[in-house]
Parts: structure tokens; sequence; C-alpha cells
């Protein structure tokens, strides 16, 4: 077995500001199964989503830095606010690694739907406009963007009554979808709301996140594991294992048996 | 000049995980006009509500002392989850300076009116049970507690609609309110909704926060300042000073003009 088989059987890293990641993280294992993950949930610093862009990529380096320390051959940072804002940062301090965000992924998902794209994202994001942006560079004419901090609130809340739920959604819904073909949900913590945000479209216009194209452009890209099992995940968080698993399953799709606690 | 008259001079610092501890500085200025104070809100890390008492720990402990290193003659830990966590290790920590929390005024101000008590609060305070101690601790026979984490999130959103607003209240209030005779408003965030918290009730309980009570006895119990001029207040914020001026005034009641960054 030679260095590279060596590397390749390293595990890919995932980092996010908490939980929503995991929605990432379940992309990721549908594309590669027979991949190892580690997943690094900054849970003792989220949301992300409200704090400055030189406080984002503070904390972006650190959580990379320890997934780096860790071995991983990859990086994927699974987070919207720190793809937007850190990417660049994240890329130079660790030049050996290759690093991914889930931004350009998510724009080119939208893009592919052409038309206006409506984006719905964190205030941090749609302040710093890196969706915008790479939405116009593929040809999007038109972006209408709308912060949903309260959408974050809520999908840590799991015990909101159904009624809460939909009148939030469709508060944030109504001054976007107007004129819009494409909604792009530019936050991993959305996607848990799908069904409810289709519900209320009715059909007005195509859902999209950056998982799946993230998950398509990471496979596309990695050397892969040289084993046919089934890959393993690890999952750390800087805070509250316990919370991470009780809600943490609603965004990964399946029971969390075990969750790390640790430093970065 | 005595050393003690100096002592009187320097300020009183206030701390919070960000800028629902305003409300708190708020009454403190209104029962002690001449005081100067020191706020530092943690919005580097916040919230607290959703973290474990381990990590609020920590944070509070660094706040405090980057309050001890700017010479506070006094700490008022304006944040719920705070005190009601972290209160003995903070006093422990700073023996030389009196250290002040909410929680045991608040539940003094709810004791007061007697009957059955609700507590809408964070996850955190909810869980860790400070205050339905303290309510017990002063006779009150039945405590209802209830996390609102939505609440939080929907009051550092100036922009979220009214009726999304009303929605969210009226959600919490209904799990609680059966047979409640006082309603405490457990977490720093949450007077900014009292008039349509009281709207809802519709005069079937009594609204009461820790602020008023908190401020009447730190007033009793500091050395003075010596001079008759209004004091000044110094606002510090570990990041999004932008924000916190723009958010904060909401809660503080007045316009923000100038926040300063800091580390702690």
């Amino acid at each position: 077995m030679n260095t590279r088989t060596l590397a390749a059987d390293q595990p890919i890293g995932v980092f996010d500001s908490g939980m929503g990641g995991l929605t990432v993280l379940r992309a990721l294992r549908a594309a590669m199964p027979r991949e190892h993950f580690v997943y690094l949930g900054d849970t003792a610093r989220l949301p992300y989503g409200t704090k400055t862009a030189a406080t984002v990529q503070r904390y972006a380096l650190q959580a990379a830095g320890r997934l780096v320390t860790l071995g991983v051959k990859a990086i994927v940072v699974a987070c919207n606010t720190a793809s937007a804002t850190a990417l660049p940062a994240v890329q130079a301090q660790f030049p050996d690694v290759s690093v991914f965000g889930v931004v350009e992924p998510g724009a080119a998902a939208a893009a592919e739907h052409g038309g206006t794209v409506a984006l719905l994202a964190t205030e941090s994001t749609v302040r710093g406009g890196a969706y915008q942006r790479a939405l116009m560079r593929r040809g999007v004419q038109k972006v209408q963007a709308r912060a949903a901090p309260l959408l974050v609130a809520l999908a840590e809340e799991p015990s909101a009554a159904p009624h809460i739920q939909a009148a939030i959604i469709g508060d944030y819904l109504s001054g976007l979808m107007h004129s819009a073909d494409t909604l792009l949900l530019g936050c991993t913590h959305f996607p848990v709301f799908v069904q409810q945000i289709e519900l209320q479209l009715a059909g007005r216009a195509v859902v999209v996140d950056s998982a799946t194209t993230t998950a398509a452009e990471v496979a596309a890209s990695i050397v892969p594991r040289a084993h046919e099992d089934r890959g393993e995940i690890t999952l750390l968080a800087t805070d509250g294992a316990e919370r991470f698993r009780r809600v943490g399953a609603r965004f990964l799709g399946e029971p969390i048996h075990r969750v790390e606690l640790v430093d970065v």
C-alpha cells in the first residue's frame, strides 16, 4: 500500500457552525457511501449567521485547523455563512488540503433552473453578497435575497407548533416569491422545512439547495477510499453533545448515537 | 479625596451574552443616574441560552474578568442564563468585587405577587432549575416553566411581521397560562414584548421581570459615586458593533451612538 492509498483512506472533514451542516453530510454520504467522514459542529459559538465576517473567518480557520490535525484528505465548509465569507481564507491557510464550499455548488444548482432566483439565507450571507455574485456569474439576471434569521432558530426547535412554522415560513416566502422561478435555500438549516415550503409554494417555484451539488462536486474531485465496506462517521461538537444528538438527528435523517465534545 | 471615594467613582460593570441585558442597564441607569456603567455584550458567542452550563460558566468568567481589568466597583450579571448557571463561579473567582445576578431579584419580584408563577426563559435557564428553586424558597407553591428559544431570535429581529410576533408569543403563552397568576420573564430579551404579552394575557396574570428589582438591589448595596452630574455609559461588544447599535437601541430604549469592539 503506497502513500497515496493511505491518504485516500483518510476521512473527509466537514464543518459547520452547528447541526445544519448535517444536511450536507447526509448528501455527502449518499454520494460517497464508502468514505469516512469527520463532522465538526461549532455548537459553542453558533449561530454564525448574525456575526461579522471577521469573526466568522476566525472561527472557520480554527475549525478547519482542528480537522487538519485529524488528518482529513479534504474539507467541506458545510456552513453557508462560512462558505460565503471564509472560503478563500481557509483555502489560503491550508494549501495542501482540498477545501470545498457550498455557495458555488448552490448557485450552480439554482442557475440550472434559470429565471429569477429567490435566495433565503442568514443575515450575514445575504449581506456579504457571495451568492448573489455567484448567481450573476452564472448568467442569472435577477436575484431577490432575503435574510431569514428566525428560520435558523425554528429549525433548532422541533417542538414549535406546526402553525407557527407555517406562519414564519409563509411570512418569509410572501416577501420573496411574487416573481421568482427558483427558490435557493442558502442556509443548511433550511432543507428541514422543504415539505412545508413546497406546500406553500404550490408549484410556483422550484426549490433547490446546495447539498446535492456540493456532494457531486466533492465526489468528482477526491481520490476515493480503497475499500468496499461502508465508511464510518465521527461526530464532534464544541458544546452540548446531548442536544446535538437529539436535534441533529432531524438534520442527518437518522438517529445519532455518539457525539464527542472537543475544543477548537 | 481618599481611596474609598476613588473606588466609588469607578463604573459598575454589566455583562450579558449580547444585547438583551441592555433592558437591565436601562433599569440600572434609571435607579442610579449618577453612576458610570460599562456594559459588555458577548455578541461573538451569543446566545448562551442553548449552551451547556460548563460553556456558559467559562464565557461568564472571561467576561467578568474583562470587566475587572477595567476597574469596575461591582458586576451585574445581566444575562439570566449566566446568572442561573455561573453566578457562584463568578463570585468565587472575583471575591473583591460585589457580583449581582438577576435570578434572585426576579424570583423576589414574582413571589411578591404570589399564586402560581409561570416562567418563560431560555432552554438552559429552565433546565438548570435556578429560578424554580429560588421561587420555591420564597414560598411559591407552584411553578410552570417553559423554554421559549424562538423569542430570543424574535427579539433580535425587529423586522419580523407583527402577526408572526403575535403567533409565537401566543403559542408560548397558551401552554403556560391556564392557571398562572404571575408571568415571570426569565430572559432579558423578553421585556421588549411586554406590550404584546399583556395584550394577549388580557389581565389574567401580572407580568414581572428582573430588571427593576435587580436595579433596586444594586442601588442599595453599592457605595455611590461622589458627583452630582449624570454618569456615562460605555458599551463594549465582542462582535458586530453596527448590529449592536441598530438592534440594541430597542433594548436600551434610546439611540446608541458608539460601541467599541473588544476581545475577551
